[in-house]
């Protein structure tokens, strides 16, 4: 699959051990690898000699060192290997390009075409692709790959987005393969919750946490023990039927009443909205409408509109009730919250959420904390192509034999 | 820890490696366990010596072979290590003895003694366990320590029952120094549903499944991957809290209305039967009242009680809308019913709970199905007893260095 000509053997499986640890925790010198991965001495100096002949890693000034030798920091080579990382979120499309390093290079945030055809969305995604690369003025044969964040239910084996609550419109769209032919690079799929834990879980270092992903829709994820769940069927995370208010209004539309797609999601805050005869009801066939409704109750509530101030707090307590029950299930100590909507929802959500989670948990829990993404807005465009340079880099245990 | 002066050095982690294999997949040859260990020729024949020298393991009578020397299958040899069990539920206390093969060598399950203080329980644990040690007529040194399987919330480290919902008069009760006291053994403490799940993954080998408990209280526990996730606090499961039923019956107990718990705990069960006019109210400061009165319910359901089936069937559909949040979020294609509660409520919910589990869930799923567990009413014992032989023989993931 790798299609660079001056690219080491990654299959190498002690290569890529040596590689990953580099990339997870940088600044290792040789001395720090051969304690970390249990490798002999003459080996690392075989595979990081490799490894920057190859331009994967390279050395870095030493510190001062008051006796000795000083040892030479190793750090991933931000210009040995790309990824792109898309978000198809049905209102906003993010494609970000990162480097080995996991820098972010290069990053545009768009709004989603609509309708039921994904021709244009593939168009447009390969289109920017190209300009980004472009624009970085990297080498294209060092984009490994194209990773693809999208709502579920999917089949991740097949590429495929199923059916999601959120997007009526769209049934069986075989968008890696689409994606594959508009790009030319290989491409692989997978949950845009998922997506965003493994951005959260790089950037933060955080080893166990819940993952709350406010978009469109609504879902979660979890990491334990610095894992991401990723679900028998790649499927983790569907949270929107979660019952969180028994008395909740009714909205009229398909989602669960009382349910916490109900209590949070773009659509049913704009039908809140309308419904407190704040704003008009946008058409809610277009997810586009529906964002833009969300953003102007958001931009209300942060000028004092105590209406739509309302509307967001009550939204929170609503939230809190769903992220209690997943916290007492899975038994974390962190909650963390991102997504595209996200940052529109955190200024009324935060100075709520921790007290009010707080009420609902079971067990005792110090520390517990409620905070937004580390990462940003781009947390699951960012996933995506931490997932394709896994893809291709990362040491597969299945190739581990003890000796 | 170890006492017995014959056992071989455990703490060795090619060995703890080898008879790891041979327990989880009995029947194994030396070429078998060279294949999966990955170890050298040599390194197996000595270990499977010393194992065989130690007791540990025992040589089969091979299988004919059409040509060449018959392989000869490894297992463990049940009188070389053994553990004991200890379920407390509120109502009902479950003590095993298991030997390292797997085999439940002796089990009794008693009424549990009421009341706040943990001594008369603690007391009747350690009669009981030298008891059924006595009856097995096995050697005391090769008891490796007992284990407690009880309800949440627990400080593990600690081996503290905090304060389980359903056990008001439990708070901070020091059961496993209590009980390291009484038998002079080493103990561990861990949750009810954890223990269940650990039995419920050695037993069935399924590698991906929800464990719904159902005793005094209800709880659940996830198996990933063939993991037991076990949650950061080791507080995993806590889902009573869980909304259901929006409409539900004021029951005028401390559960929270419309909750998992209120659904299906045999203390709201039996409030419930006594609101329909079936059954008086027992006391509900006595779990054995209270126990009685779900038992008694039960059985009039299964002699044709209208009143009675009704009760449990609506109780089917509330846990299905539970189990259905469950599955959603953690994606598993299987869900297994189990605990001291679930032989009295099987027959009224397993032919309810496939479809109502079904049409809860968002993401497609075949192969999915819900099941009792196949361990039986002792799976939480047995899991706790499964957890000791763990913590003194399987290898440490710590210990390992690539090589």
């Amino acid at each position: 699959m790798l299609r660079g000509s001056n690219l080491p053997r990654l299959a190498d499986y002690n290569q890529a051990v040596v590689l990953d640890l580099i990339r997870r925790d940088p600044g290792q010198s040789r001395a720090d690898l051969q304690r970390t991965s249990g490798l002999a001495s003459q080996t690392i100096s075989n595979i990081t000699r490799r490894l920057i002949d190859a331009e994967m890693i390279r050395e870095q000034q030493p510190s001062d060192s008051a006796r000795g030798r000083p040892s030479i920091p190793l750090v991933a080579n931000g210009n040995g290997a790309f990824a792109v990382g898309v978000h198809v979120d049905p209102a906003r499309l993010t494609i970000v390009l990162l480097d080995v390093a996991g820098e972010v290079r290069r990053g545009v945030q768009l709004r989603t075409p609509q309708g039921s055809e994904p021709g244009a969305l593939t168009s447009l995604i390969a289109v920017t692709t190209g300009r980004l690369i472009r624009e970085a003025g990297i080498d294209r044969d060092r984009v490994l790959g194209l990773g693809i964040a999208a709502p579920g239910p999917l089949d991740v084996h097949e590429g495929v987005v199923l059916a999601p609550p959120q997007l009526p419109h769209w049934r069986d769209v075989r968008l890696r393969s689409d994606l594959r032919d508009a790009t030319g690079m290989p491409v692989l799929l997978d949950k845009d919750v998922t997506a965003s834990a493994t951005a959260e879980l790089r950037t933060s270092a955080d080893s166990d946490f819940l993952f709350i992903y406010l978009g469109s829709g609504v879902g979660a994820a979890v990491v334990a023990g610095g894992q991401v769940l990723r679900g028998a069927s790649n499927n983790v995370g569907e949270i929107g039927d979660i019952l969180v208010d028994p008395s909740a209004e009714e909205l009229g539309w398909s989602g669960r009443r009382g349910g916490l797609a109900a209590a949070c999601v773009p659509e049913a805050l704009a039908i809140q909205a309308a419904q407190a005869g704040l704003l008009p009801l946008p058409d809610l066939d277009d997810y586009l409408a529906i964002d833009d409704a969300c953003t102007e109750l958001s931009r209300l509530a942060s000028v004092g509109d105590a209406t739509a101030a309302d509307i967001l707090e009550r939204a929170a307590r609503r939230v809190a009730v769903g992220i209690g029950v997943l916290v007492n299930f899975i038994d974390v100590p962190r909650v963390v919250l991102g997504g595209p909507t996200w940052n529109r929802l955190s200024a009324a959500f935060l100075p709520v959420l921790d007290d009010a989670v707080r009420s609902e948990l079971i067990a005792p829990r110090d520390p517990f904390s409620v905070e937004g993404s580390v990462v940003g807005e781009q947390v699951a465009a960012q996933g995506a192509a931490e997932l394709v340079m896994d893809q291709f880099l990362a040491p597969r245990a299945s190739a581990l034999v003890m000796a």
